[in-house]
């Protein structure tokens, strides 16, 4: 991504980015730019769908109930899908919004919520998470959007894995001792599909670490010799996964 | 660390501990203990200085003033002091404490404010550093305190280093093109002792980056295809150090 253009506003659309499409917002992106941040006819933005990169385009129109753009041309090649599985248990609300907000700055491609016995939000709103996604990518220059499924429990994560995953492996921050240290065990998973999961501040229970470490698809690692709160957690595992067998080589 | 202490209240305190010690507390904690917390005498507290690892007290006095404990039994052994140099651009004033108390979680022994080009805060409370630090090490159960060095500049700790670290690598995260991929950078460095700086939100500047460059003593990394966020730049570094070479072994 030029630095040039480093300092524009991004926003995801919806509808096909090509040259000369022509485009009009919705009411709260149109408040948005044109109310808030008070951009005017002329001035420059940048469009993304997950679909065809980045596009630099000017506003047509300035109206806060319905803001109209124009493509200039396309800055940026659209960056392939991230494959990397990320589920969490969730945390309370503003943690939340932040720990999905890291998951897209560090490359997740699903973010999966799982439901544990020591989770502390049992009722997870959907569009919100979703919401927090789609302003992570555009502040930290995500082309592609992370998906957000609907929430599951740990068990019906597990007993759907095989069918739903495939030959995916999954890697589980494991608060016990004697966890493989991350370097060597994560290695060994280059070039295959990869899951995270972290778990709740309260760490798994006894019964759900006997399940984990009981499938055959499941990589237990240790993240240290320290507690690490939930949201280091997070980022801790992914920039360790992405940096020995992810996007960071 | 014994789990069924994970739930007491942890002090750092500057006395000597050992069996049957006698500790009185100063104003400060003596309020948060017996007015925040309510701890009556007989309660227990986890006490450490960062020499003679974890002790188990108990209350004797609970004045809000002065309360006043005694050492039951110690409940770890101490910990050796992390020799993880880390060196950040400070940012703004809340996400200066949430990189100090990550940075803490993360095992890093010395934390150095290092002002640069881009840098937005150029006058720190160094009080207030030590003070996150110390409950950053409250909280995350860390048994020795990180040293926070008073700020300096880029330039003036470049041209410090060969005399003040000798020998110590400094890994850099780079915002550049063209940097190393940091497994096999950092990889090399295994046995060595290791430092970590990593920029401001504004990147490091082209002089500083030459600057950098230069030196036979740094090591430039990419911290990947993204853009991070200074905090998550800062776990994600610290994570990938101590996961490759560091305590995570």
């Amino acid at each position: 991504m030029p630095r040039t253009h480093a300092s524009l506003q991004r926003l995801h659309v919806e509808p096909d980015l090509s040259a000369g499409a022509m485009l009009t917002l919705g009411k709260d992106q149109s408040l948005y730019l044109a109310a808030v941040l008070r951009k005017t006819v002329g001035d420059e933005v940048v469009l993304f769908n997950g679909r065809d990169g980045a596009w630099l385009a000017r506003l047509t129109g300035d109206s806060k109930r319905a803001v109209t753009l124009e493509t200039v041309e396309r800055i940026a090649p659209q960056t392939p899908p991230s494959d990397l599985w990320y589920g969490f248990a969730p945390l309370k609300t503003e943690r939340l919004d932040y720990v999905v907000q890291k998951a897209t700055e560090m490359g997740a491609g699903v973010i999966q919520p799982v439901l544990t016995r020591y989770t502390q939000v049992s009722r997870l709103k959907h569009d919100k998470l979703v919401a927090n996604v789609i302003e992570a990518a555009e502040q930290c220059e995500v082309l592609t959007v992370p998906e957000v499924r609907p929430e599951t429990t740990l068990e019906r994560l597990i007993a759907d894995w095989p069918a739903r995953e495939g030959d995916r492996r999954l890697v589980f921050a494991d608060e016990g001792e004697a966890s493989a240290s991350p370097l060597e065990a994560i290695r060994a998973l280059a070039g295959e599909p990869v899951g995270l999961l972290v778990g709740p501040e309260g760490g798994f229970s006894d019964e759900e670490r006997t399940l984990l470490h009981a499938q055959p698809f499941v990589v237990p690692v240790s993240l240290g010799p320290r507690i690490l709160r939930a949201d280091t957690a997070a980022v801790a595992a992914l920039a360790v996964i992405q940096a020995i067998i992810g996007d960071w080589r």
